[in-house]
């Protein structure tokens, strides 16, 4: 019955089947859908009269084997438009304005009598499109074999990319052409990894970012990736051609659906100038808003933290014993003798709280407090750690009294060393002891292959499982900054204690020779779009052959360092490198001190991915404005035009920036600090090292 | 270093490295054991001086590639003996006797410098030996590619297999010889079932009953399976040599092991007595002692329930509504429009209590009582039910003090559609709402493929599960009856709340036409032998025609579903049918209400698998005992043989028989009930129809 008024509406609606447009507010994109002659939906995107997208196929293929991807009539198609403004609990802007025109389609598969309606949405400064599968009497429970949407590129783009994996977004991004993508692809994957599980075929992740010939930026991602897999990109570099490629469970499955339910939102940012790439708030419009109903507990971090040690190769290890025989649950840490040199002891925590205090930060992360680092061996191991039990030489409530008096929180770790069912199984046990502690902010980790051993870190499985962490999270008044989980999608919107993730190469690959002077200027276009990056700059010695055997040098000048507190986004931020090296530099830590870490505006001021960013922000709530600055392994000349600044006022300027010597080969150390001052009318021409950058802070008079 | 320590006490121990022989405490059985000139170790038995398994390989293979099975040398041997007696919290017997020989091999493999323990005890009625990998400096995490025990017999012996599966054990057993499981099992497994998977080659499961054709009874299973996968046993039809054979994850890993660890035991159980093997406590005394330092809450369950009634085919339904697009968590009930078939509701359940608590019965069962059933689609949904919220028209409350006032307890029913992942979140929420709610029990079920979906029913991942549960309920006070879980072996005897498990072919089966009537003359010497079985007899309303277009009738007559209660032993026995047909039939209803369900003793009268079984036994604490005795599809007199009555004192016995004209196919319900004096002298010879049984009550006048 349903099957013949499917049909009926399909043959109603006939004459409706042409070719839809949508226009953005401003008219500069416009959106084509259409269905082929076989029934295929079709998309198109252009942008001020260029193709960005060419002719596109969008739909599904079901398990076993329906295609859901043809053979469509159009039953309706619905137009809206939507101006407002919201207010982000935290973030890049104060007032963030959502002004989009929208068309839903609505499509019935005759064959099968089966619904499924498509969701577009046009800002000025891109789409979003979005499945959306009705609730529907012939079609409930069913399995994704694959997303079939295509995003059909002009021609042989330059891309910044990382290769298709299901399990990690930690490779360096490499800028090629598409066509050059298969011959270098090999080479990334050597790269060593704690997990690597390549695509089969020729792909990349999202966010991908893009410049055409003809100069224009294109970032193709996704919004609101909820219950559903993430998405790779299959490329086709013969016809520059990327489709969807969903990240699979092992046994090849792709999602396990229910009608009543949506896809994540498909985005494509388009400019021909790359500044509106790094300014866009597309993902976050597109995400749901708050469903927290309390907020008032999530605020921005500053933190230092028991971290760096661990890497620099001076000898600090997150475990306390030598026993790696260890079993957790058995194994009665008081009888095992201590290796000497744990960094989370009590006395070197509190060594941490005291500087914190100091010097106004609001945090110490505390990596290594609880039992299992002994034997955290990644897969083999389902019972890794302990997440309520400390170490004996950390205690716990003496810590949470002392850190209290001194008005300082301690952010919690949960490596789960990727053992996400026992992590699982301890969560609530886990957020109950944090609440009965006082902490307020966790970094939870996923290093290696996942458990349950079916899974990968982007498949359905574990979306679910970052958002069920983040929401019992919320249970307990807890902020969330994951690392190696999925990359963000914008769903800090909803859930604005998810205050940070990593999920992409950050600092601790410095200590690994990782990073690539360009790497900072890359990421504000790739993964820094679906949300803040926990990247952990600051680091001031970046020589880590004076702590022993790391011959590791970073691949930025101090300055650079500095700068990366604005150029990265994030509320929550780490002044990452030892206090110590603080204390020797106390006059280059003071930008860390004062440098804000939520906005009331943004101002991109420079940028071309892979070569310079340079923005300026106005801290929240305050007249301070804040200025980064930096370049990829070329010198050149910043402009910071400052008339972002208020009419007839003077500003003081502190200017830190690089030393005339400065490289960060041979000189990362050589900064100068200098004030000015400054007004609207300024425009400051600083120079950059190579590898390097420059900091400003500017105060009112 | 330790390479070097294990290669001296190689060649220290190299005079060792002789044959070694075990012999059982009554000298029937001898145990041998030696290293092959390359190293493998080699084990055979011997019963009466007939060989049982000949000479048979151990070991095993590590993955990805290490050859663990041989390259040993012997450092140690060390031999022991016990004989004690423990007392089950409940059982067959007040006392069980452990009088057993031990030697453990302790080998070394000079090559890798790995160390392998072997461990054997040998009783009068059978073999247990376990691997057993000891701390040791280059060996730790591994994961287990094969485990190499073989059982090598000695001809083409007689079988009561089910086929090698890793994730059922609800086929109907084959009886044939090896020689003909090839030709049938294809055929076996076509059985219509919620899960198969098939083991890629010729396999069987444990518990397999063996019977060789010089009149040999051999049993093979394993104890204490813990943190292991279930083993399958290979079988070479032409050597009739089985092997182990680890159920897998679905990467086709088998076992992740930490060294510190044991194996379950392999068990070999001999007799030239069938008797013998139903008698035997080999499995229960290679299990460790109850773990549980308060057992006072656990107790024999005598239960009706809501249930029958869902497979009868009169339209009683465990959903409460018929829309199937309910979301959990998001769907909310008491919106949606009752389906009017539900059968959890408050009133029905409260019929049962009555009838409950009217008969003396402990407790009632109520299937249906919680979200979710609408949709229970295995495997494509994870989230499917809610473990604390019941439907709109089940008073959890009310029912609770309703059932309190009567003394009787509701059991509570978790079925997961095998959504462990799901459970396992809910699982605390689901005990402490059965703690508050008054609950003492729950059935746990696990229909259809596992989630995680790398994981099989029988692998080691959900091994561990089903011990969290019931650990987890013994933190609650609750006893666990688990359905569908990995078929027993003996840890009932560590974990007494562990009261029941299904884990074979059922009642229910019934209702599909799926009993044949020996079927439950096989059970107590397959399944059984690892542990009790709520087999849910009781069913006097064979014909299912009677309630609508349920064609199905039962394989046994009424007679035999009463001797059930004796012969297939639990301490949680169901009176399975619709309280209104025990209604119409209160003189055989009598048998139920009076048997008991714990015991001080237990007498194997007469057994032979696949055609009879007789059993008597003595109720706990009380002068009353009762005898049960089942034929398969042929008619034969049981003799009954009193002697284990007391001297010199006379009884009342109560005799349940079949009718003159009682047969399965035509008269099932042809019974008659006599009375008549009896004492240790007397010999009850008895008549049981085709499919029949007989049962008795016994008590001192």
């Amino acid at each position: 019955m349903k099957r013949l008024v499917c049909m009926l509406l399909c043959l109603a609606a006939f004459g409706m089947a042409e070719a839809q447009r949508l226009t953005s507010p401003d008219g500069g994109l416009s959106l084509d859908f259409h269905l082929s002659p076989d029934g295929v939906p079709v998309y198109s995107l252009r942008y001020k009269g260029k193709t960005v997208i060419g002719e596109s196929r969008m739909g599904f293929r079901i398990a076993p084997d329906y295609e859901f991807d043809r053979g469509f009539e159009q039953t309706d198609v619905r137009f809206s438009e939507t101006d407002s403004v919201w207010q982000p609990v935290w973030g890049q802007y104060r007032d963030i304005r959502d002004r989009h025109k929208e068309m839903c389609v609505a499509l019935c598969q005759p064959s099968t009598g089966w619904l499924l309606n498509i969701r577009f949405r046009l800002f000025d400064d891109g789409l979003g499109f979005r499945y959306e599968f009705p609730v529907q009497k012939d079609l409930r429970n069913f399995t994704l074999k694959e997303e079939m949407t295509e995003f059909r590129l002009t021609g042989d783009h330059k891309a910044f990319w990382l290769p298709g994996d299901y399990d990690t977004n930690e490779y360096p991004t490499t800028t090629s052409r598409l066509s050059e993508v298969a011959s270098l692809i090999d080479s990334v994957r050597t790269e060593p990894l704690a997990v690597r599980s390549f695509t089969p075929n020729l792909a990349v992740q999202t966010p991908l970012m893009l410049k055409s010939s003809d100069g224009l930026y294109i970032n193709v991602h996704e919004a609101a990736l909820v219950d559903y897999p993430a998405m790779q990109l299959n490329l086709d570099d013969k016809a520059f051609c990327l489709s969807a490629h969903l990240t699979p469970d092992k046994n090849g499955a792709k999602g396990f659906m229910q009608t009543g339910s949506v896809t994540p939102w498909r985005t494509v940012i388009v400019s021909d100038d790359a500044r509106d790439i790094l300014a866009s708030n597309v993902i976050l419009n597109l995400n749901e808003p708050c469903k927290l109903e309390d907020t008032s507990w999530i605020h921005p971090v500053k933190y230092v933290g028991v971290w760096w040690e661990y890497f620099t190769g001076q000898g600090s290890t997150w475990a306390y014993t030598a026993n790696q025989d260890i079993k957790i649950g058995e194994t009665d840490y008081s009888k095992e003798i201590p290796n000497g040199t744990h960094g989370a002891n009590t006395a070197h925590v509190k060594e941490y709280i005291d500087f914190a205090a100091k010097h106004g930060f609001d945090a110490v992360l505390v990596e290594g407090w609880n039992e299992g680092w002994e034997a955290n061996f990644a897969y083999v191991k389902e019972r890794i750690y302990s997440f309520t039990k400390p170490y004996p030489d950390f205690d716990v409530e003496e810590l949470h009294r002392y850190a209290a008096e001194r008005g300082v929180k301690i952010i919690m770790h949960h490596e789960t060393t990727s053992s996400v069912s026992d992590y699982e199984r301890q969560m609530e046990d886990a957020f109950r002891f944090m609440a009965d502690h006082g902490y307020d902010a966790v970094k939870t980790g996923y290093v290696g292959p996942i458990i349950p051993r079916s899974e990968h870190h982007d498949g359905q499985w574990m979306v679910n499982h970052y958002l069920r962490v983040v929401k019992t999270a919320a249970r307990y008044k807890v902020m969330v900054n994951s690392h190696e989980a999925v990359r963000p999608t914008g769903l800090c919107r909803t859930y604005p204690n998810w205050i940070a993730q990593e999920s992409a190469r950050g600092t601790e690959f410095e200590s690994f020779k990782g990073n690539r002077p360009d790497h900072t200027t890359i990421l504000p276009f790739t993964r820094l779009m679906g949300g803040p990056m926990d990247y952990t700059p600051g680091i001031f010695e970046g020589d880590l052959s004076v702590y022993g055997s790391n011959k590791a040098r970073l691949s930025t000048t101090l300055a650079k360092q500095l700068a990366l507190y604005v150029t990265m986004h994030s509320p929550l931020q780490m002044a990452a490198d030892l206090y110590t090296n603080y204390e020797k530099y106390p006059d280059a830590f003071q930008f860390i001190k004062d440098v804000a870490t939520d906005w009331d505006d943004t101002y991109i001021l420079e940028a071309e991915p892979g070569d310079y960013v340079t923005i300026a922000r106005k801290a929240k709530g305050k007249n301070e404005w804040y200025v980064g600055g930096i370049t990829d392994e070329n010198a050149r000349e910043a402009e910071i035009d400052l008339s972002f600044l208020p009419e007839g006022k003077r500003f003081q300027a502190t200017i830190y920036a690089d030393g005339k010597k400065a490289d960060w080969r041979t000189a990362p150390k050589d900064y100068v600090i200098s004030s000015r001052k400054v007004d609207g009318k300024t425009v400051l021409k600083q120079r950059l090292a190579p590898g390097g950058g420059v900091a400003v802070s500017i105060k009112e008079l």
